[in-house]
């Protein structure tokens, strides 16, 4: 499901769902957000056949303030609930935790969100204020993905074949204009730690996603792990350079938030598996730990990346 | 890990550490809090003779936006982290999670806090306000809990031999004064179920504990069972009406907050397991999943509750 700029980007017309109005009939944005979920948790039930009374445990989370996108939205639903917390990281926190809980459970589902409006007042400025915005900085993705997972996987479909959890890793970055750079170290510590643990290398995946490091980011990784001895510059893409059209959308650096992974792993990377055109990938999405009031007190920003291993299988 | 008022109620001398200051060293309330998680940790670590590098995956959460108590209270340990949102019933949210992760790894730790100070200036008021309190509100518990979980129960101890993870459950309430009333339908729903599910009753349980009622929650809760046919009255304590005493320290309808069960459960009930005073017990945290937003919005408050089944095993 996402907004109207989303779908004037590099991914129109591959989602289920689009408002135009980015409101999704609601009167506020928290609510729009929260309506964003419920219609994705919709379609990804109809989708795979479905209903809610088949999910053992549905994982749940978002940008806003106490998760309201999650508990709002998917409330009516009436499934087993565990709300997660990992800012832009919570595609892949959700779907690592899934993979695992697979082992004993039947189905699980995933669901997360951003909304630009309601991250924009809660995180910076009222849009009303038009604040200017610094060329690192990225555009808070609409758009909500919902994910359901089996323990016995469908031939020739995605399937997480393992994961790694990540560590908070906090680089000493203190601009919350430039997310990429603080997001950036998250992602080359996971993925070398996931490379030596796996004896494997850049080249041995058909592509490497992150979630919503943006241009400023990209280019930290890409250069921090040559420097460690990979070059990602080939496989990796960032999905928050993915969704919109640099040159006409005006979104700086490019998408952020938990939609921007979610939603283009949902209606563009994991069709691609489906389709045969990816056979291995690894996903990583990343979150910025911070909260506007420990910005406000001058630290740092602690960040987080988790990484799913998904194969055609 | 407690503060002042904490050690000043019917759990005086139980906590491994208090901070009569409710500072924990720290320059801001945010910081106060991530430095109780810390803290909290670093003792469980040390009681359990295990070091950071043995925990495989560390869950955590609290009260604050963005959960910056456990990003920054946690980061430094370095372990995979899993961030949770469960408001007041994260520690509950913590323990199922992790006892079923433990069916696939060694050890798996959950953190949690919450702190007067930070969560009055965050949900109502500032301190400096010295807003008036309704006599249905309850007191935020300064303090954190932390809990380390292993697949080998060692004998003789507190051991999860199953869990129940909640729904959300709204049943309209809108006053933000009154809590329990707000989370009672959650427990009453997740209790009845539990009870169907396993064919038990309340008196097959020594003690059956909930995080965070307060009084008026717990009224409710007990009369609701009862209309359900089963009598809580004998066995149900609410942590909110253990940790103060109601005689003397003015905290209208009793304790609340993350922190609220996890101390009552750390400190107490566990201990109490330990010594064989109880063997059989259900813990059941329970949180209010509004922001301040939906709160301003006229939204009702979502409510969830998730439940333990502990035994001396």
């Amino acid at each position: 499901v996402a907004g109207k700029k989303e779908n004037e980007g590099n991914l129109k017309g591959l989602f289920d769902f689009v408002d135009a109005t980015d409101t999704f009939g609601a009167s506020t944005w928290e609510q729009s957000e929260a309506e964003s979920q419920r219609l994705a948790f919709g379609f990804a039930l109809n989708k795979a056949k479905v209903v809610s009374e088949d999910i053992d445990i549905l994982l749940a989370g978002d940008l806003m303030n106490q998760c309201v996108g999650s508990s709002y939205g998917l409330a009516e639903f009436g499934i087993p609930f565990l709300g997660l917390y990992g800012a832009c990281s919570t595609s892949a926190e959700g779907l690592a935790l899934s993979s695992m809980l697979c082992q004993t459970h039947k189905k699980i589902a995933v669901v997360t969100s951003s909304h630009f409006c309601s991250a924009e007042r809660q995180f910076r400025l009222p849009l009303e204020y038009g604040g200017q915005r610094t060329p690192t900085s990225q555009w808070t993705v609409t758009g909500a993905g919902a994910f359901i997972l089996e323990a016995n996987n469908e031939v020739n479909q995605p399937k997480i074949v393992d994961c790694m959890i990540g560590k908070i890793v906090d680089a000493g970055i203190k601009d919350i204009g430039n997310m990429g750079s603080a997001m950036a170290p998250a992602v080359v510590e996971i993925l070398t730690e996931y490379f030596r643990q796996t004896n494997t290398k850049p080249q041995d995946y058909d592509a490497i996603f992150t979630g919503d490091l943006g241009e400023e980011g990209s280019k930290i990784l890409i250069e921090i792990m040559a420097v460690n001895g990979f070059d990602l510059s080939k496989k990796h893409t960032d999905c928050g350079l993915i969704i919109y059209k640099k040159e006409e959308q005006d979104v700086h650096a490019g998408g952020s938030g938990c939609g921007c992974g979610a939603i283009s792993l949902a209606s563009y990377i994991l069709p691609k598996i489906s389709r045969g055109e990816f056979c291995n990938i690894l996903y990583i999405a990343t979150g910025a730990l911070m909260s506007p009031a420990t910005v406000a007190q001058k630290l740092s920003i602690p960040a987080i990346a988790h990484l799913v291993h998904i194969v055609r299988g």
